[in-house]
C-alpha cells in the first residue's frame, strides 16, 4: 500500500463538497469550469507526483512482477479521487480493481483502466524507465519519459486529477462512475471476462451508458481522432521441438550433427514460411476466416481522414520509407483499416547471445500476433491456424496462445460517441472519425453480449512510445497543437459534463 | 598471470634430468614407462588443481572475457611445464601463444592447443561451470564439470601432465615440440593464419613431422577414433533490417501497424525458406559447391566403424529417435561423413523474452554454420549463398561472416598417423579409422600450402558436453571401458615415445 503517503492532496478539499449541480441538468456553468480550471492548475504538482510513484511501481504480467501490490496501489487511486468504495477482484489470473463513485447522478459512466503495463529493457532507455524523470523534448515541451507514461498511467492519472480537481473546487461529479482496471492488458487480457462477469461489477456496469479508457488522443499535428472500435488480437507462440515432432533432437546438441539429424529449427522456419505470402504480407493460412468488406461510411472516415493526416509525418515518425505494396496513404490506411495480420513478434531459437556458438538446436519459437477485423473471431482464426498446420503436416508444431480477444466496433451514433465529438467541437477541435483503432483493446468485453455496451477511448494530450524505450507522456505542451497534463485533465472535466446532458 | 601460485609442482623435478634416451633412438624401456607412470600417479592431485585453475579463468572471444590474460596463462602453463619458451603472439584478433621445447632430439612434433572456450549460460549447469567440482557421475566415475574440461582444456592438462610426469621421472621428452595456442577457436579461427604464419613459427612448423590437438578420444563403448581430418565450417549471420531493405520499419514498432507496413521478421523468413529443402536437409543454395564422393577407401571405414558402434547409445546420448531419411546406421553414418550442411544455430528477433510484446521487429538474424567437406571451400560457399540470396531478390539481407575455414585431410599413411595407430594397438585397442570428424578445426593452416603437414587429434580418455551445459571431463574411470586423467597422460607418454622412433 505504497500509494497512501504521497502527498498531502487527498486531504485537501475534504468535507468542502456542494452540491452545484441538480441531478438530470448537470451542465456546467462556465464559473463552474473556471474553478475547475483553477483547481487543476493548483494540483498540477500533486497530480505529476501522483503519476512518477505510479509509474515507479510496475505491474508486469509476463514477468510476475508487481502483483497483487499493482491492484491495491490502483484502488487506493481510485480511492483516493472520490470513489467511495474500491475493491481488488480476484481472477484465475491477476487480480482486477471494481470501484464506485455515487455522485447522485442521473447517469452513469463506466471506465475501463488498465493498471499493469509493458516488460522494458532498462539498457534501451535514455531515462530509467521507472524514474519517470521530467525531461524537456525539442519542439514539444516537457514531457514524462517512463513505462506506461503514455499507456496508460499517464491518461489514467490525467483523469483522475479531473476527479481531484472537481472535488477541490467543491463540486460533485456530474455522473456517476464504475471502474474496472485489469492487470494483465499487455498480455492479452485472458482474464478480464471473469473480472467484467462478476455478477457485482455486471450489474454495475449494466447501469451505464457505456464505457471508455482515458487516453492522449492528440497525435504532434493537434489531430485527434474518434475511434469507433478496436481490432481483435491473438498473441501465441509456435514452438517446434525435438521432443513432439519425434524427430532432430531432444536437447541442443552439436552442429556437426545436421548432416545426420533434423532439425527444429529448419522445421519452425518452413511451418512459418507457410502462413503468409512470398512478400510477408497477405495470410496464407487455410480457411482462415475472412474480414467483413468495408462499408462506405468506413471508406468514407477513412478518406477524410488521410486528407486531414500528414503521411510525411506519419513515415518520419516509423521510420518508414514505403508502405506496403508502395501503397499510397489512403489506401495504405484502408489496408491498415480493413486487414487482419500475421505479424512476428519475435524469433528465438538455439543461442541467441553474442557470436556464434555451433549447436543444433532442439526448440525453436515464433512469437505471434494476429491482429483481428470484424467479424473474424479469435477462437476461429486459432483454430484455422492449428488446422493448417495440421493439414501441412506440421501438427506437431505447438500453437500456445498467450492471449487474446474478438474485435469490437461501436456505432458512432452512440451517446458515449456522440459526447465525444461534442465536447471535442467545444474545445474548438474537429475531430476524425475513424472506423477502428489497428492496435486492439479487449472492448468486446463491453460491446458483446451480454453487455451490448458502447465502449471507447477519449482524452486530449499527447505520448508516444508505448511498448518501447523512452515512452513519454506530455506534461507542458511548448506545441500549440497539443495539450499538457493539464489540458487533458480538462478535457475530462468537459467530457463528464457533456456525458451528463 | 594467476597461474604461478598454484602449487609446488613446477619445482618438484627441478634438477633431476637424466638424458634417458640417445636422439633417434628414443625407445622407452618397461623401466622408463614405469617411473613415469608412477611420476603421473604422484602428480595426480596437482594434475587436477592445475585443470581445476585453469577453467576458473575462461577466455571467451564472443564476450571479449579474459584476454589477454588468456594467453598469459597459456604461456606459462607451457613454460610450467617445461617449455624453454613461450611467448604470446599478437593478431588483429585475440593474441596467440607460440612455445618451443628443445630436448635434443631427432624429431620434432608440432602442437595445436586452443585456450579460449566457449560461452556459458550458468542457469543450465548442474555445477557451476567455472567451479570445476569433481562429481560422481554414475556409471562413469569420477568427473570435472566445467566449461572447457573437455574442449579442450582436459586433455590439454592430460597432454602437458605428460610432459610434468616424463620430466619428473628423471627422462627428456623423446621429441622436441612446437607448440601454437589460439584465442579465438570458438568463434571460428578468424586469425589462426596469422598466428601460424607468423615467420617464426612458421620457421619451427617446417620442423615438424605434423601436428596434433590432445582430445579425448574415447566413446563410452571404449571405441577409439582416428580421425583423418576435419570438415571446414563458416560461422555467419544473416541480418534483415528495415534500413538495409529499404522497407519495413528502422526502429521496432507496434505490431498493429503491421497492416500498412512491411516486415524484415517475415522476410528473413522467406529467405532462409530458399536455402534448404522443404525436410530441413538438403542444401537448395544456388551454384553452391559440390561436396567429393566418398572413395571406396572412406566407405569402407564407414562399414567398419559402424559395425563396432552402438546406434542404440548414439541415439540415447543424443536424445535422437530417427536419422535423417530413417537413414540406417551405416547410411546415416555416410551421410555424416560426405554432406555439407546448414545449419541453424540461433534465431533471435524483435521479442525474445518471456510472454509477447506486440512489435512489429525492424530487424531479425540467423545464426548459421555451414559446414564444408573435402573439396568445398569457405570462400565459395560464401559466395555462393551471396549470390543465391541477390539472384532471389533478397540481395538486401547482410551476410556477415563470423569465422569460418576450409576443410583439412591427412593420409592414413601419415607417420603422425601411424603412431596413433601403433600407439593405440601397444595400448590394446583396435582403432577405427574414420575419413573426417564432422566437426571442425581450423587444420587446414597446418595440411595446406604452404606447410602442408599431417595434422590429426589424440588421446585417451573421455569427456562430454562440449558447447552444452555440465561439459566434464573423467578423472577417476569407473569404467573399464575408458581411461581417466592418468590414462589419458600415459596415451600421450606412448605417443611422443611411438613418434620418436
Amino acid at each position: 500500500m505504497r500509494v497512501i503517503q504521497r502527498s498531502a492532496l487527498a486531504a485537501f478539499a475534504a468535507g468542502a463538497m456542494v452540491l452545484a449541480f441538480g441531478t438530470g441538468q448537470a451542465h456546467a456553468a462556465d464559473a463552474d469550469l473556471d474553478a475547475i480550471r483553477s483547481a487543476v492548475t493548483k494540483g498540477h504538482d500533486a497530480t505529476v507526483k501522483r503519476l512518477q510513484d505510479w509509474i515507479a511501481h510496475p505491474a508486469i504480467a509476463a514477468e510476475d512482477r508487481g502483483y497483487p501490490d499493482g491492484a491495491e496501489y490502483m484502488a487506493q487511486l481510485a480511492r483516493d479521487a472520490g470513489f467511495q468504495q474500491a475493491k481488488v477482484i480476484r481472477t484465475d489470473g491477476k487480480p482486477g480493481v471494481f470501484a464506485t463513485l455515487d455522485a447522485g447522478a442521473e447517469k452513469t459512466v463506466g471506465l475501463y483502466f488498465m493498471y499493469d503495463v509493458k516488460q522494458f529493457d532498462p539498457g534501451e532507455w535514455s531515462s530509467p524507465p521507472l524514474e519517470a524523470r521530467l525531461v524537456d523534448k525539442p519542439g514539444l515541451g516537457k514531457v514524462i519519459v517512463g513505462r506506461g507514461a503514455v499507456n496508460q498511467k499517464g491518461p489514467e492519472t490525467a483523469f483522475l486529477a479531473a476527479l481531484h480537481a472537481i472535488r477541490a473546487a467543491g463540486r460533485k461529479p456530474p455522473v456517476n462512475l464504475v471502474l474496472v482496471a485489469e492487470g494483465e492488458e499487455e498480455i492479452g487480457s485472458p482474464h478480464i471476462a471473469q473480472l467484467v462477469r462478476n455478477p457485482e461489477v455486471e450489474a454495475a456496469l449494466r447501469r451505464t451508458i457505456g464505457v471508455f479508457m482515458p487516453a492522449s488522443m492528440q497525435s504532434l499535428d493537434g489531430v485527434v481522432t474518434v475511434n469507433l472500435g478496436s481490432k481483435g488480437v491473438v498473441e501465441l507462440e509456435l514452438v517446434a521441438s525435438g521432443e513432439k515432432w519425434g524427430r532432430g533432437p531432444s536437447k541442443d546438441i552439436h552442429s556437426s550433427l545436421k548432416a545426420m539429424v533434423d532439425s527444429p529449427a529448419w522445421r519452425l522456419v518452413k511451418a512459418l514460411d507457410t502462413l503468409v505470402s512470398d512478400d510477408g504480407n497477405a495470410i496464407a493460412i487455410d480457411d482462415y476466416p475472412k474480414p467483413r468488406p468495408m462499408s462506405d461510411s468506413e471508406k468514407q472516415m477513412i478518406a477524410e481522414a488521410t486528407r486531414r493526416r500528414s503521411e510525411a509525418q506519419a513515415k518520419q515518425q516509423l521510420g518508414v520509407q514505403h508502405w506496403i505494396d508502395d501503397l499510397p496513404w489512403q489506401q495504405a490506411n484502408e489496408r491498415l483499416e480493413s486487414q487482419p495480420t500475421v505479424n512476428i513478434e519475435g524469433l528465438v531459437g538455439g543461442y541467441t547471445g553474442p557470436g556464434g556458438k555451433t549447436v543444433l538446436p532442439h526448440r525453436a519459437v515464433a512469437k505471434l500476433d494476429l491482429r483481428l477485423v470484424p467479424d473474424m473471431k479469435a477462437a476461429d482464426a486459432v483454430a484455422a491456424l492449428k488446422a493448417h498446420l495440421a493439414r501441412r503436416g506440421f501438427g506437431d508444431i505447438e500453437v500456445n496462445v498467450t492471449g487474446g480477444y474478438d474485435p469490437t466496433s461501436t456505432s458512432a451514433d452512440a451517446p458515449l460517441i456522440q459526447a465525444q465529438v461534442a465536447t471535442l467541437k467545444k474545445l474548438g477541435i474537429d475531430p476524425l472519425l475513424w472506423p477502428r483503432n489497428a492496435g486492439s483493446y479487449p472492448g468486446y468485453v463491453f460491446t458483446d453480449a451480454p453487455l451490448q455496451l458502447a465502449a471507447g477511448h477519449f482524452g486530449l494530450g499527447h505520448g508516444s512510445g508505448a511498448h518501447g524505450p523512452d515512452e513519454y507522456y506530455l506534461i507542458e505542451s511548448g506545441n500549440p497543437k497539443v495539450q499538457g497534463l493539464d489540458g487533458a485533465t480538462m478535457s475530462f472535466v468537459e467530457y463528464l459534463y457533456q456525458l451528463a446532458k
